[in-house]
């Protein structure tokens, strides 16, 4: 990718990941609805850095102008966030950031969806066994959503809208449902978290993918290659040449394990 | 079902057809934006009529104070309304429907989802052959969303909705994704529409196995018998006693067929 890639939600936990890593890489425009301090900025210069809400539309197509690709990543990401504030901030945001790449002229955007989009799949029968290394329950992005939260409705929403405008628009989007990230090491004491967890490094390894590979529209989980997992990573290494080097089952740790998705 | 039940979206056309069959079939409450003349009340009382957005959490909430079950049709109907309408109509106005539902511990909704949900299927390389009695082509409500429009966007986010709350709250949902309702007749010169036909009579019936059957969450096409149909109706029969009495091939018509989406 020659162009520029608009990455918004920049200054976040999950643009922090990717831009730490791939700053030299590509020729970033960063967009956060703060303004991101110079050490977070990981050398991108202040002039291509927008302060801007994804919901307008005029300070998005502003920002998205002669980018190649978008890496989408604004939003409220609390899970018990309100309706209120994801229907604007995560559903009305993603249309105004698919709709302005369209406008643009966009190749491709890769859209940070989450677990949270299928999170009522860990039924009360299936758990906590579907966190174990040796359950093979596994999901691989073909289910319908079944959301743990209006946060998870919200990214199903974004799901759907991309592919919206994959059809009509033949923008190729990639739909990531990101894990539990975390840096340095996976989640103590929480099995879920284990399961599901995305290292900083495979995390900036799968949207440097998401901007390299070839696709069309694909819904992928965003997870390392923990032996505990429940999401299928072969969609990812397939199409996207993800080649996850973090594991969670390298590290132990002592304490009774918890799997409540509310401490994710 | 011997508690009221909720018609949002009664004064329009899905509405009318439920409405006109089954008047005295249950204790109605009507809920419409616009006061809903007499002769389209069908005998249901001035007094259990509330003239209300279903964005209105207030209105909503009073109109389904003591509901059994609601039938939620409410929300801008056409395929090409621009997004903002979309997303306070349908997918804001489906929240507050489904959130005030729970509040008042109502047993089950039926939703009004839409063949648009589903519209990206109908791809150049299927059509017109996947209009055709003679094409096995069949969706059956377990493909992900691929909307026609982003009205259909907003189905599909409806759809989400009903799923998040039947795992959270214990509410039982029906998503229909309705055809092409047509009185009379199927529609004529379009080999799409009469794929995706549901009569008037069906279309009552329909929405009272919705109100009679006992399911979790479901979605399920609305159509008729058509020998044209791509859409499986074997879940809605199976699950909800859906019996349809109609077929748009018992009727035929002069004239070149027309498949564009867009006349729906």
């Amino acid at each position: 990718m020659d162009d520029p890639v608009l990455l918004t939600g920049a200054g976040g936990r999950v643009g922090q990941a990717i831009l730490s890593r791939l700053a030299d890489e590509y020729d970033w425009r960063l967009l956060d609805r703060e303004p991101i301090p110079e050490e977070r900025r990981h050398g991108v210069p202040e002039s291509a850095s927008f302060v801007a809400d994804v919901t307008d539309d005029a300070a998005v197509a502003d920002a998205v102008a002669g980018c190649g690709a978008v890496i989408h990543l604004a939003g409220d990401p609390r899970p018990d966030a309100p309706w209120d504030s994801v229907l604007a901030n995560n559903i009305d945001g993603t249309q105004t950031v698919f709709s302005a790449a369209v406008d643009a002229g966009v190749e491709k955007v890769a859209f940070a969806s989450s677990n949270h989009a299928v999170g009522a799949y860990e039924t009360d029968e299936r758990t906590p066994e579907m966190y174990r290394a040796d359950d093979d329950y596994r999901l691989d992005g073909e289910e319908l959503p079944r959301p743990s939260n209006l946060y998870g409705v919200s990214k199903a929403s974004g799901e759907t809208l991309g592919r919206y405008y994959h059809d009509h628009a033949d923008l190729d989007v990639v739909c990531v449902r990101i894990g539990n990230l975390t840096e340095g090491h996976p989640p103590r004491e929480y099995e879920r978290g284990q399961a599901m967890w995305l290292s900083h490094r495979d995390c900036a390894h799968l949207f440097d993918r998401c901007l390299a590979a070839d696709y069309g529209y694909e819904i992928v989980y965003g997870i390392s290659d923990n032996d505990r997992k429940y999401y299928s990573i072969e969609r990812a290494k397939e199409v996207l040449g993800y080649d996850p080097q973090d594991n969670s089952a390298e590290y132990t740790f002592e304490g009774e394990p918890k799997n409540d998705p509310a401490t994710e």
